[in-house]
């Protein structure tokens, strides 16, 4: 449930119509899990922004304002999430982005719950809609998301947790809404997203805590089929999710595997796996 | 400059933050000349915005509504243009769709003005971003636009009047916010809209002018190094300018053809050829 928004940190409901994040969806966001009355991981989060934003050319507010934003929606919910929007600055109708000196308009959401169900085992599909291959875009957490959109709404069994992408090449890209990782001859395997894909803050810190644990965690384009002959273990990661085990791939099934378990006491995830 | 709106028959000038078109470019649009405080082609316009809007499982409003949203913008300017709106209802957050009964939210803004230069030449450049293949959404005047942003984004120099786009097999799509034709052997050819690209409505209007006037359009997927050297004249389309005819295309010059100035009579689109 939305419980406060602001825009620019003045408390605001409501957006104004011309906004370029409506108009073509030119702007990025991040979704912050907020656990008691904290924004969790709020430095990594606003770099991730950050990034995308400068790879979108956007005008990035001050860290200290991105900071700021997190922590004033975290004293908001005891338990929750926050998304945080950056849109692109208008100055006039039509595609020409406008000077990047303008600094992007910061939205920031709050919602009481985030609804995210801990412990139990997680079923993936696999989705028929293929993710298309922009290098420009590749990786960024943009607001044009209508292949996700699409991919969702390909099943409504609520018994199915999250659908898995592919790209026009059937190479596994990630889940609708999480990224992927898995266990291949004891290594740890997650997609290269160089030509599609969103990189998310849980992904990175996967990827980092892999490092100091001592097995790296590679990046690859593996295709689908082979993941399915070849994974051992298989899960899923977002910022509210943590690290979620996958339970079934369709008629694949796997164990709790000692991979994410390790990384997730590590990471401190709690038992979403 | 933006001269009113409203959301759903009521005067509004903002939007809920948690609208579907904001957070995914969940939604689809068509831009609409108004000239004589009449908005130009109404009918047709509604057309292809229900269509879109059905392509994407949208909950479309009565034509009625439609028209009548039309009539409202249109009585509210001499000149101008009027960009209209359906963004998906929103019943919760995450991608999932929800149930294509509900009807979509109908945005209308008013602009006083178009910025429409008739009668001058058109210089034309080829962008280096290639357009994604995504048939699930090609023709569609969707809320995803980022890649038509970027490939605006690559020019500044105000003589250049529009980016050309190719797709990732170098194929010709159209313009950043237009469609193209040209003429080749005497014979009028389109792009093929069905892996990517916006179907404008003014290109069809175009395409049904040409087959009362007995020279019907082909649609085809054309490499542009053969459409630069095979085509004697270029016109682009949308529904603000008409029909433009391209004097320049990089280095590539086109005298005024007969093809276009016969379309453009036909249509009575006056002297932007």
């Amino acid at each position: 449930m939305l419980i406060a928004s602001r825009i620019d940190g003045n408390a605001k409901l409501r957006l104004s119509l011309d906004d370029r994040g409506l108009a073509y969806g030119d702007g990025v966001f991040r979704t912050v899990l907020i656990t008691d009355r904290q924004a969790v991981d709020s430095e990594g989060q606003v770099d991730h922004l950050t990034d995308d934003a400068q790879r979108l050319n956007l005008g990035v507010p001050s860290r200290a304002r991105l900071l700021a934003e997190l922590d004033w929606a975290g004293r908001l919910v005891e338990n929750g999430c926050c998304k945080l929007l950056l849109t692109r600055a208008a100055t006039h109708r039509g595609y020409a982005p406008g000077p990047a000196s303008a600094i992007a308009r910061l939205i920031c959401l709050v919602y009481a719950g985030h609804g995210v169900p801990r412990g139990e085992p997680c079923r993936l599909r696999s989705c028929s809609l293929q993710l298309t291959q922009q290098a420009a875009l590749a990786g960024i957490k943009h607001l044009n998301r209508l292949e996700q959109v699409l991919a969702r709404a390909e099943w409504s069994d609520p018994a199915i947790d999250e659908g898995l992408l592919m790209d026009v090449d059937g190479m596994v890209v990630g889940g609708t809404m999480s990224n992927v990782f898995w266990v291949e001859n004891e290594r740890l395997t997650t997609p290269d997203l160089s030509l599609c894909g969103v990189a998310g803050r849980m992904r990175a810190r996967v990827m980092q805590a892999a490092v100091e644990l001592g097995m790296p965690c590679i990046q690859a384009r593996v295709a689908a089929a082979h993941c399915r002959a070849n994974a051992s273990e298989f899960f899923l990661t977002n910022s509210l999710w943590g690290l979620r085990a996958v339970s079934h791939w369709e008629d694949i099934r796997f164990a709790p595997g000692p991979v994410a378990l390790r990384i997730a006491e590590y990471l401190r995830l709690g038992s979403t796996c």
